[in-house]
């Protein structure tokens, strides 16, 4: 690996399709997402025009990352409003379609309590204000981006005062998990506009490769120096002194402060503490979810088998690969073990930058203070996601 | 996953094929390798008439795992001598194929030293000496397994007073690396064999999948219980503490006791140690070179980028893969970090078992001592291998 690096001009759009937006046509309103799954090699876009489309996309993973599932659940409330379906079905189908991503459900219930609060105007006021929510959970997500960034920015200059930051990441958390420039990812690329990274490291993340597929495009696109490995490898770099920080996402953060992000987390935590290097957590206020008390009470998603077992992308076998239809990488008929996340107890995360503040040391008191003073905490605590 | 187990009656081969095997047909003789690649999909034998062949094999790893290697490089000399080509080349082509694996360069040497030493006889004397050797070194190995299990049979049953064995290991370390039963899945086999394997976790291994498609294929023949997973979640298994030991072969042992083995083993010592599980590796003393003082001097091979930055298996893009001929899982033109190996101190090991004995803790002294025991020890520094 060369030691030189420099902030390439080229490229400093992370996307050229938004990795959701609402639309609509003279057809009538839809969901349009930019199909993760078939990144890098194609860049196709989905179109939702009912919430089991959008349900289905969320549970193949076309859409996904914390924020943008809060986004993507927001909307699809208005979908179901603004078309006339059954709000409060949809909303139980939204916030069911995966269980540990805590934003999921946030966004929906501010949609539908929106959609609620409006019966008395009839149900075109009900699917205004719930359109008009979704848009606002949009806008505060970009937001929330650009404020996550510029926390980060300023807590790695102080963990790193030397510059030249060799920071490792883990799946992927930046605009495509976002309705901004995302969370952890967010944070490298304010550094790289800073002239302040030297080296993205992107673990590839079996077995879906969101590293390898999704973070790369975006570094790629924005000009970053990055280098994929394989999650294995990632030991040898810390060995070799190679990494100065650790930068994750989250997809679900516990009262405690423990953090369940991608499978592969944990280990990456364990090894930045045995080699004394900053493990830190980016994530908006929305992902922390007060109501969870500990880290082991955290719902962990078991994912199909054949994940691990059968090498299925969509570019290669056409959409909706199913068990059987991928190229066999273990014996017939072999078990796999595939929880979708880890958790991550707080004493081995360094800090966690929120759109509200930087929480360091971890603290139960620290994350809920951090919690309260965010603009979100007035929502929360009105929709029943707050225990005060 | 499910608590209970049974041994079960079936399958207690672990191959149907041979790793590898020296034939005489009339057109001459040959080496025959089970084309590794391939596996578990198709059992393929690849015939090598020359040592060119080999050296191709042994580089695209249709023949890998250190003590086979030892195995291959010996019988490689063999086929140059019988065959008549020029042995001194050969040797030096065999000896440099690959560049961690220290058994490759000493099943080379012992075949060569036995060459050289015949030379009063003539050539086929010279021929007749290079293959009984390789032939000693081959029977040599099969021996030296049963005595690694054996005695890591009787460590875990020192370590693990309870039984109900549940052991994660990380690459391919069985018959398909060896004229036996291997060196750590030897040890699992023998605990299997006793009832007291409950759970085999098999780390996937990336890039190149040895766990799930190599080690899973030997564990799924002999009866075992067994369970793939992404390298990334045994983290998850560590913190459930559904890990009782970890066991894995190695490529090359410094005098130090560091021990490189295949990239993903070291982050695996690391969670152990955190975790407090014994972290045991399984090798022969031939995989010991005494003349590397530490881990740090021991030459990491570097492989190509699109291993990881492509999906290419030989059963699925057809042999000889090369880059660009694969699946694409990251940006056209992504640079990669893809060393074949990590080094784990010795430290962090909790014991190396050997045929000769189990060293425990592992010392500088603890391992001169088992090496001097051994009954390799003399041929070793009769051609140069010790330092003594």
């Amino acid at each position: 690996m060369g030691d030189q690096y420099e902030v390439s001009e080229a490229g400093v759009e992370a996307l050229t399709i938004p990795a959701l937006r609402w639309q609509e046509p003279p057809e009538g309103p839809v969901v349009v997402l930019l199909d993760q799954t078939r990144l890098p090699v194609e860049e196709v876009e989905l179109v939702c025009t009912d919430v089991p489309a959008l349900v289905q996309a969320i549970r193949t993973l076309a859409v996904r990352g914390a924020p943008l599932l809060g986004i993507a659940g927001a909307y699809g409330v208005a979908l179901a409003a603004v078309r006339g379906f059954d709000v409060e079905e949809a909303a139980e189908a939204l916030a069911q379609a995966r269980p540990t991503a805590v934003n999921l459900g946030w966004g929906v219930r501010r949609a539908a309590a929106a959609y609620r609060a409006a019966a008395a105007g009839g149900p075109d006021a009900q699917a205004a204000a719930a359109l008009a929510e979704a848009r606002a959970v949009h806008d505060e997500d970009i937001e929330a981006s650009a404020r996550m960034a510029a926390h980060g920015l300023e807590l790695l200059g102080e963990l790193l005062p030397g510059g030249g930051h060799r920071i490792l990441t883990h799946c992927n958390s930046g605009a495509l998990v976002s309705g901004g420039e995302g969370t952890a990812l967010a944070v490298a690329l304010a550094a790289h506009r800073a002239g302040e990274l030297r080296r993205l490291w992107v673990d590839e993340t079996r077995p879906l490769l969101q590293g390898a597929r999704l973070t790369a495009y975006e570094a790629a696109r924005t000009g970053m120096a990055y280098t994929v490995l394989p999650d294995g490898a990632a030991g040898s770099l810390f060995a070799g002194g190679e990494v100065d920080a650790v930068l994750i996402g989250a997809d679900r953060i516990a009262a405690d402060g423990s953090v369940a992000n991608k499978v592969g987390s944990y280990p990456l935590a364990v090894l930045a503490r045995y080699h004394h290097v900053p493990f830190v957590v980016v994530a908006p206020t929305s992902t922390v979810d007060l109501e969870t008390e500990e880290g082991s009470d955290i719902e962990v998603e078991q994912r199909p088998g054949h994940e691990v077992t059968e090498f299925s992308l969509p570019y290669a076998q056409g959409p909706g690969a199913e068990a059987g239809t991928g190229i066999p990488v273990a014996p017939l008929g072999a078990q796999a073990y595939n929880p979708a996340f880890d958790v991550t107890p707080a004493e081995l995360v360094t800090a966690i930058v929120t759109e509200a503040g930087v929480v360091s040391p971890v603290t139960r008191n620290g994350l809920a203070e951090v919690c309260s003073t965010s603009r979100w905490s007035k929502s929360r605590s009105g929709n029943g996601m707050m225990a005060e």
